[in-house]
């Protein structure tokens, strides 16, 4: 079932990392995959300009369907493998509002994740600045705070909507596994810090672990500062 | 039905007006709605903020049920009220990847027409660099140009995920709608503009209007130079 899947990825990027987390979940391991290394830039190169004009991973393909989009990826997978593994998406509207919310509040933090601990890289010498990064930290604390809270409100032992993990947790895990990666203190969100212990050694968490972080488990301390 | 729904949101505001779009082909007519001003920053209101602590727009409520991330919002109704109006998520699963691809590569389009259209809205006077407005018209450029692809290579009267419409141009319309508004050059995405003529009359986006659009049908001439 999975033969005719196709995935380019590179490693430690959350996009990516949440698609294999549902591969895993959904129990479509054997699928074929690809990693590029983006410091090669091997993720411009034309195999995977001709399916992602982009030029971007993840890019997945299962038989002659394209999806690109991380979050999209997932939907389709849930979707097309219902019954599959672990149902990630519940039948329910009423809990489905949660995980939706949760799994689209995601960006939010990735972005302000990213904003802070890869402002070099994506802000060009020349063009950095010590208030911009202040307010993007800032706003990194007060999100992260945001996503601490939520934890703290739906009790000890939760997953991000509620007392089963889903696509919530599988959209978000890969961008809260940066925070102890990257040195952020543990004060500014205990909560989440309990919730990545929790999740680490799950089967679908551990077989996607990204192959970098498994060669350094130290990472870089970007968020030391925070 | 629509009754115990309540939606904050701000007039113009992409993710605001595809909620209500999304409301609309539901034919949930008849919910409670308070219009917000941003120059005011009405939205940073108690109110909204004991909804949602982003204190951001739109802000839904439908009885108990708080989804404040407009992607999120437009998949509850959709799966809370699929019988009812237009089915704007297809059932089968190979037809639902395209339309899940489109839906969250809006946010590729929203972005960078905001890093342009809203430089100045968006990067603190002392922090703006010509540099930087100049990739950013680039990034848009290819982006506009990669869109209208899309609809060049769908044919003549498609929607962007084919022969119907669907919750795709439900979440790209509004964010489409602000290149003619600003004076974008039509070269730039001939399709994209006939798309927006196609759409702009049907009924639940013209019930949905921005009504400072209505007064003050010339928008300001932000994307002229792009």
């Amino acid at each position: 079932m999975a033969q005719n899947m196709m995935l380019y990825w590179g490693s430690g990027s959350p996009p990516c990392w949440r698609v294999m987390i549902a591969l895993e979940e959904k129990m479509l391991q054997g699928y074929k995959h690809k990693l590029l290394s983006f410091e090669k830039n091997e993720h411009k190169c034309e195999e995977v300009k001709a399916l992602n004009p982009r030029a971007q991973v993840p890019t997945f393909k299962h038989g002659d369907i394209v999806v690109n989009e991380s979050l999209a990826a997932c939907l389709y997978l849930e979707s097309a493998f219902k019954s599959h593994g672990t149902r990630l998406i519940p039948d329910d509207p009423t809990e489905q509002a949660l995980v939706y919310q949760r799994m689209f509040e995601t960006n939010n933090l990735q972005q302000k994740m990213y904003d802070v601990a890869f402002y070099e890289y994506y802000v060009p010498e020349g063009e950095r600045l010590e208030s911009a990064l202040k307010r993007n930290k800032e706003s990194l604390v007060t999100e992260l705070k945001l996503w601490d809270g939520y934890l703290e409100k739906m009790g000890k032992g939760s997953y991000l909507a509620g007392k089963s993990f889903t696509m919530a947790d599988v959209v978000c895990f890969p961008v809260i596994a940066y925070f102890p990666r990257l040195h952020c203190p543990r004060e500014h969100c205990p909560r989440l810090m309990e919730y990545y212990e929790m999740l680490k050694d799950r089967p679908s968490i551990k077989a996607s672990w990204p192959p970098h972080w498994l060669e350094k488990p130290e990472g870089p301390d970007m968020l030391k500062n925070l």
